[in-house]
């Protein structure tokens, strides 16, 4: 077991709404640190966008989810105070969570065949940064 | 601090939409591991289905929920585009989470007197993995 | 690498709900076990309360983020069959989450510029605990 430091990417959104498949960076970072069995927790460190886990097959189903959350929590509601007019991606951030855990074994990431990880922006574009932390749980090395 | 292995759990659903209390099970893998300071990783490796904690006490808590995520997100709405008719799972998926983390000590889950922990369906039924990773930080025995 | 036993915070909560600032006494939890690179896990042991992260500068926010959610799942639904009268404190504890994770480094909580803890109460005014467990990643000193 060893420490790894944070690592920080920067991710660029196009859109207001927007998910972001990052499945392939997480992966690359966990294949760079050579570790075969832990954990690693992405991190959002923002408060109007969030880390997800859905699927990564039809992108039907991203922009599926994308309308219902504004259907749900549309931008504008006349009761909203916060005049920055971005309530609604405070709301659906706690609605969906600042981070992830997924599992590493064997050196990779344990997702389910239809399972990737994704950045979901709801207030951009904007240039946004995510943390990928692994924790490395292998056995030492004889 | 060793290395423990994920395990897998086979979950039959029995209906398209179900919670499921899991606490047992995840308590027997801890048991078996006889890991006493920790936590462990509940993991979900589906799309349209969720892992979260609640009530374990009244049944009703249980419906209530469902039958309101249901008014939030039916299955279906004239604007979904993906053509399995079930991207309110994926919403649903989305809104309670694709694991916990709970913690251990003494060698037993530490979980509120009214807790349980619940694998959520929501596009059964179907057979289902669930993953158990048991993080071990108890100090080395003498 | 050390194993560091579960801290309990009891929280008093003032009204039925409510979003209180936990981030400084997590913070102090960090500062006195000393530890530098690490995570916390951060564990809400009740059924209508939950744990988030969001923004900490305008108080609107928040404000906004509670209404939101009572807009979303009022109080009372005429199909609620739980006769404790808190179905909705259960569905927003299932939405938001039972804990969150962040990490450590450098001896500090490694949150975003604009990032809060929050303890959210659903069904108060209540005594409430909640549970901070720091995970110890860092080098063992020589």
């Amino acid at each position: 077991m060893r420490n790894l430091p944070i690592s920080t990417e920067m991710i660029n959104t196009h859109t207001r709404v927007e998910m972001l498949d990052v499945t392939d960076l997480v992966q690359k970072h966990v294949r760079k640190a050579a570790v075969s069995d832990g954990f690693v927790i992405v991190y959002n460190p923002h408060t109007s966008s969030a880390v997800t886990i859905n699927e990564n097959a039809d992108p039907d189903v991203k922009s599926d989810l994308l309308t219902k959350l504004e259907k749900l929590v549309p931008q504008i509601e006349n009761y909203y105070q916060h005049d920055e007019g971005n309530s609604d991606a405070h709301v659906k951030t706690a609605l969906l969570g600042n981070s992830v855990t997924v599992l590493i074994e064997g050196g990779r990431l344990v997702l389910g065949r239809w399972q990737g990880i994704y950045f979901c922006e709801f207030d951009g574009p904007r240039e946004r940064r995510m943390m990928v932390k692994i924790v490395d749980l292998s056995p030492p090395q004889s």
